[in-house]
């Protein structure tokens, strides 16, 4: 949906004027209209100035910014302030300040240090939105709600206990379900009363092993990412409902981040209008994994365009090497959001600070101070660009033919597990078979294991371990109808409760794939084994290397397209197809090289006569908006250096340079095409 | 000793029935029989479930399952339910969760999380524990007791302060004897009163460096190490004399895990029945070391047999990376058990659980839940070898004349050593000498400094740091009487307080090895020194590398068989050997590579006629087990390969296969063979 | 200053008789005199047994130890017991035990385990040292007074929180100011009321990132540094002050450790007599840097010579490998200290404990007991040499023409930054110029931001991130009057508070060095730029490799040196100089090979005729100390060969062999000279 107050591209960013006196806004002003920008998100750190004592409330200097944006013709990103309470508010209500992992009461500082489930932080929080919505309710100015900052910490105070303790009664009704479903008779962990609960912290039934979290108990662990997620959301949603409540109109949203582990945004998504996330690649990203991150958040809200709420225009200051953006890579970048569905484009921030951790962190005004700077030249140039775009993109949508399922609860699952390999993680898998069909310029679409799969053609699962209720069922009837699913090792094996599914592996997932899974053996690092191609099935054949896990399957009504090469399962399937229905289910036993998913997506989607967009030389990325039976395709040279690519016999409209162009074309070195058709 | 209600293998393992419904029990009762399964241990983590609250006990489901199991011709090692609390009693009694080193004091949650000084877990345990052996006490199927499960967790917690107070007056009697021993006026830690002494934490003389912990006062870290031991000693033992008391002709355990640092093993022995033991080896493992760790277990009660109590029949889930044992390892491996001593093979664990942390160890009826899986093959297939076997082998014994000293209070004061090197760890300087036995064939008994000496002809003691009272007398008088005493570089230097000997090192032990050690050079890891030996001993001859610690000896009275290739002490002695009444005791200076060992242990050996049980092929290993007069010899072919093995003129009956052998004969890949003479 | 009761080298060490019964003392007494030894530092750690309880004191023993060492012709350096507390006052006070920057009340262990603003560890501390001020006032044997010992423990408790709230009143007056110098706003940190202050620790804005300190508020968190340096200097102050009063013309010290990071030692400087350290160098420490740290404790005081208060006769305890100095080590590099402005020489320790952490540390008496080791010989030749020196070279200076800044605040400052690189380390910068000065042996001054800068020729200042104020018109003032100024990347950002000086970087210093930097890149690890100077400067020429961070430079008024010679900023200026005044600014603007250092300092030394005091072979160190027209010329041979040094044609007196020598000299492998001429 198109903004009715300000229908373009948003561009703009972060600003903090509460940190600079006065005299300089009016210079921020100048700088920020000869950048092209028109949305300024204000108010996201401010709640220590706008309540500087409990319940007194001071708006002058935010009226005023709020004002002189409306003058110079630009709109404002109001953000709730609510992300760092002040430190009066610490200190008069301590309860507020959270509980680490660890057992260590958190003192006043950072941010995003508060107990989620603290009664007083969410009351005071309210009241200081309800103030703000209240005022600006009618604000010109205001195009945006932006609630709290980058959501996200975990508690393990008394109040959050007592909080878990009343979200499992609701979740689960008695004990007697909490012990079967937590599996407490294991280790005689059996609960007979509510009180007995505690939360898994380190002090009790998690630990910490490298980045990862591990723990006793699977059940219980997942539980308490499920309650922590739903209670930073709960914080969020009683901003929220208070201000749809005073401005219904206006959209609102959080900034999230991607692939953040701590928060479900699958169940975020609902509570929002507009997803935003901030991207924060660092100069050795693939760019494949920014693109499915980009493909994700649009996910959340089934295709719906994003923002990009936050980017840096041209370094990070908190990752371990922060190199600047190369010249052309921010613009570049920019437009990989958009052609992935951003229909806005901001950054952290406008004018860099002087002062705390995030002095160092790029900006469109710099410490310098002025215009004359290559990151201004570049950003003013874009926003140049955005503006001529107009409104011609916004709210056009990506057509996919392909799914890819990510699931929170999953990957949550999946890397508590404790065996059979302390390598086994969740992103890199999907991340693998991402980049197959990004390789190929093939649109996908991020969904999760709850979405509706009819309109798609292929659906993948990697490392679909958990199989929460339904699930199965949906997939059996998409691939009756048709569909191609393609799943992997370690996947079918528990319900939602992290309970194995009795029988043989894959459990749920058994009868559709035709296959059951004995064994699961787990490679050491310097371990490899093969899988062996050696009838061909179309481009798919040869022999590629494998390791981390190898199911050890039996075929129950499957055929073996691949088997391994060795140890004392060779000669045993490693990839299965089983003919469902209308459709195929295919296993995944090991994990292969990249080289194997490149010709086993292609195979899969030769068979779908699923075809590129476009065929164009290594790292250029193709993708495509429509709207209203128009075609805006993005083609993006990530090379450093030009290519020729061949846009066909038909005369297009490269709407950047307002060129028409056909046949071979030379786009230059991180350069981007957008071609109306 | 020989079981009299099963005079057989104890073959089976740990049954967690309280995990399932009833209706699964049958099925389990049948798949046991057709694993040829004799014993279950059941009850390991029951005490939620037996004493829901405080005082109420309920046996109903435990009655069933020992009913039961006597019904289908089984067997139960009951265990006493008292390695995991109720959550219910953490609640009632804090006091019984323990402070972790770091100061923080525990929730409820994993296992073994008790305070082992906690009045209330021991009036609480003993409880239990008095119930069970009352009830049980006459149940036919009740075959041996299991005393909690892998105890060691230490505690930091004021209860245990005061109790190690009082620990500490026992020991030390009075202050100034404390002082004196514990060298307080270093650094001026002089105690006045007792209520100043506070267990040495990370919050008061300890540190963590790595994987092994440092300490500014070692002779407060040893003792504690000691009263910690003691302390968990003291809850094992509380329930012993219960059980003793009710059943005195049941044979008495707790599972221990081999080299596990926490706990003085040999001060546990005294107070079992019977040795058990979990081994879980990688599949990275060397096989001396997995050997070793029999012996070592076998050593801890003089030689006498012990119990294999759980190996897993495929994987473990707790390793980084948890590999299947291949075909006809596990059965190798439990032959290896039984090799060294053991007349029980038993698994952890026979079904599978569906969730928590320990569903993906391997069991031997796995999620499928029926007998068509390799496991189950190779397990049933064991079981029958077993029952062949009868009681033909039980209560044999292994004659070794060579024995290797393992002492725990030497290794805790070895790694608490601040200086000369962090390189500088107890168990692998052991291992590397027990290895070249190992490869030899020759049997070897491990045992602690307190054993008597009398019956071996070779004692080594590596790394003999720490010599308690009377030690050095008895090494002096074995050494007197003909015996072959080794020992290495940093050994003889402290008392048991790990005060220096004063004098000179190796202190105690100076005037058996006749040298002096003037200093101790320590090298980086990429420094290298050599040990030369020009004028050949025996088979000893040739140059070495050897690194780690460099000790400059002095002769007083020893020989130098070889001496340093290079630095300011090249050509001083590296080797040593001194003449000593009938005997020889030698010194090896420095940490030389694997080869040089191996030349060594065979020239000792050779000096004393010691020869290898039989000449093999490399990686096959022979041991022997003698009753009355009947010589059991094994032999288990660890290669992947079938080798041929020349078994003399001689004709044996191989009792698994029921063949008579003699001469040269090919042993299978990962075959054992019993030959009977 | 010569002391006028010893005008010799003080030359001894560590001595704790207290750990020993007394008849070992006479024992000593005898072996330190063969080891020609005239002073022994005792009482450091007696305070247990020197106060058995409160207020009630014994000094039985000590004034045994202080007759005997004077009966003897030996002095005491008096230490006053105050670096540990007594077990009894830990107890009886526990607000004495610190609080961990993780939030843990630490229990009663270890050394120097106070908390610096305990007012019931100063009354202590301080009433004791009246005592021993009282007592030893004139006692013969007292030569100088040792207060505490290796100070630097940071507290973070509310005691600390409570002092810290009032020094920052003290420094900044109201809270306005206060948030100015944070810069609160940021994250909306406003405080509101001194109150809210906490110290800045892991549970409020700092944490930890591998063995640097991360903090999320740089200006709180240099704050609390300079605050907890100087509550440690306040605890170390009210003892001198009271020494002072009872002995005023005793010299008064405490023993410093070098680029010890918590505490500034330049503001320590100024309250203490004398300066003397610890210098405890690897076996594989660089040379330069051992030069390098010697030189910064001569510089603390403006040149005035120091004590070399403790380094070890053969080896450490306490480092990971800690090898044996070998044979001339010990007298070569307690020679260096000489050479470097050292008129003592003292060890830790003179006799070795038989218990706790330090017993295999080093020392004069091994435990072996008597004079017959290698050690030994070593120490009693260097006493015999030191004895033969007398008063000749004493109180002696050493004249640089070069000084190289090093400043505390500006390493706490540089290293708390959040960006651009977590590889962005202080004192290896500074190491890198020193050591392109050492290799030439060309004297070099290490001075602080504070110093006149007037006596020197050339002043680098590597990584001069903090520009305090007053410093920038000294450097232009320095420049103006002839001055070569150099400074690096990353230099003259910020003020002392850490915010960011506006307009442009190098901030304050960009007139000085005519330059702009628009931007900063950081980068990986295992990418690299280069440096080309394509026209020769001098010998200054070619081609050299550089990397961590590459600022992109403009010239305002510079000239370029050198250029990159990849990237997009490829031709960029990487080396520039401006003439300033009758001098010259040197900016290197990125992080290049020693080969380029090594280059660019001989290129600079030349524009200002600096010459070697030698030509030298490599590894030959030559250091000149002048007093009265005399000046001694040390040469030390680093080489574990001998070398030929060209001593010219003058005949001079070397003072160790007493010859005479002149022209082609051979000094020996580890040999060391001293000419006087």
């Amino acid at each position: 949906m198109v903004n009715p107050k300000l229908p373009a591209f948003f561009y703009g960013g972060d600003y903090n004027p509460e940190q600079w006196p006065e005299a300089i806004w009016q210079e921020d002003m100048r700088l920020f209209k000869l950048a092209n920008i028109n949305v300024a998100t204000v108010a996201v750190f401010s709640w220590a100035l706008l309540e500087p004592s409990e319940g007194q409330y001071d708006f002058t200097w935010l009226d005023k910014v709020m004002d002189m944006l409306y003058e110079k013709g630009m709109y404002a990103c109001l953000a709730t302030s609510t992300a760092a309470q002040p430190a009066w508010m610490s200190k008069k209500y301590p309860g507020i300040l959270p509980v680490t992992i660890d057992g260590q009461k958190r003192k006043h500082g950072r941010r995003v240090n508060f107990c989620p489930n603290s009664l007083d932080y969410r009351r005071a929080s309210q009241a200081l939105v309800r103030q703000l919505a209240l005022r600006y309710k009618d604000h010109p100015a205001l195009v945006a709600w932006h609630v709290g900052n980058e959501y996200g910490t975990y508690c393990y105070c008394e109040n959050c206990a007592k909080a878990f303790r009343q979200w499992l009664k609701e979740r689960y009704g008695s004990l007697e379900e909490l012990n079967k479903r937590w599996y407490t008779n294991f280790w005689g962990h059996t609960v007979y009363d509510w009180e007995e609960i505690v939360p898994p912290s380190h002090l009790s039934e998690t630990f910490s092993r490298g980045y990862m979290e591990g723990t006793y108990f699977q059940g219980i662990a997942i539980d308490y990412n499920r309650f922590m997620s739903d209670s930073s959301l709960a914080c969020y949603k009683g901003e929220y409902d208070i201000i749809k409540e005073v401005t219904p109109d206006i959209p609102v949203t959080t900034n999230l981040m991607g692939t953040f582990k701590p928060l479900d945004y699958f169940s975020w998504a609902k509570h929002m209008d507009v997803i935003s996330w901030d991207n924060y690649p660092s100069n050795k990203a693939v760019m494949s994994n920014i693109a499915m991150r980009h493909d994700l958040m649009r996910g959340l809200k089934g295709g719906q365009p994003f923002m990009l709420m936050e980017q840096t225009p041209n370094q990070q200051n908190w990752q371990p090497y922060n190199g600047l953006k190369r010249p052309g890579v921010m613009r570049l970048w920019s437009y990989q959001a958009v052609a992935h569905g951003a229909d806005t484009v901001m950054f952290f921030q406008l004018r860099q600070s002087r002062g705390a951790c995030e002095k160092y962190h790029g900006a469109v005004i710099s410490h310098a101070g002025h215009e004359n700077t290559r990151v201004f030249r570049e950003v003013s140039q874009l926003g140049e660009e955005l503006k001529k775009l107009g409104d011609k993109i916004l709210d056009s949508r990506i057509n996919a033919r392909v799914a890819i399922i990510f699931d929170w609860e999953n990957w949550w699952a999946t890397e508590y597990s404790s065996g059979p390999s302390i390598d086994l993680k969740y992103v890199p898998q999907v991340e693998k078979y991402y980049k197959a069909f990004y390789d190929m310029n093939i649109p996908v679409d991020m969904i999760n294991e709850d979405a509706d799969l009819s309109k798609y053609d292929i659906v993948i699962a990697p490392l679909m371990y958990m199989v929460k209720p339904g699930v199965n069922g949906r997939l059996e009837d998409f691939v009756k109808n048709g569909g191609t699913f393609v799943t992997t090792f370690f996947s079918g094996l528990v319900d939602e409760n992290d309970l194995v599914v009795m029988g043989g592996y894959p459990g749920q997932l058994r009868q559709l794939l035709g296959i059951w899974v004995e064994e699961t053996d787990a490679l050491f690092p310097d371990m490899k084994n093969s899988i062996i191609i050696s009838k061909p099935f179309g481009n798919l054949h040869g022999q590629y290397q494998c390791g981390l896990l190898c199911d050890i399957v039996h075929l129950e009504g499957a055929q073996a397209l691949g088997a391994y090469g060795s140890d004392f399962y060779a000669g045993m399937p490693a990839i299965t197809v089983n003919d469902f229905g209308g459709g195929k289910a295919y296993y995944v036993a090991s994990d292969p090289e990249d080289a194997f998913i490149k010709e086993f997506v292609r195979y899969i989607c030769d068979q779908k006569s699923i075809k590129p967009i476009m065929d164009v030389p290594d790292n250029v990325e193709v993708t495509q908006r429509i709207k209203d039976n128009t075609v805006f395709t993005f083609i993006l040279n990530h090379n450093e250096h030009a290519v020729m690519v061949e846009l066909g016999p038909q005369v297009q409209h490269e709407l950047l340079s307002d060129k028409y162009l056909s046949g071979a074309t030379v786009i230059p070195a991180r350069g981007v095409f957008i071609l109306e058709s």
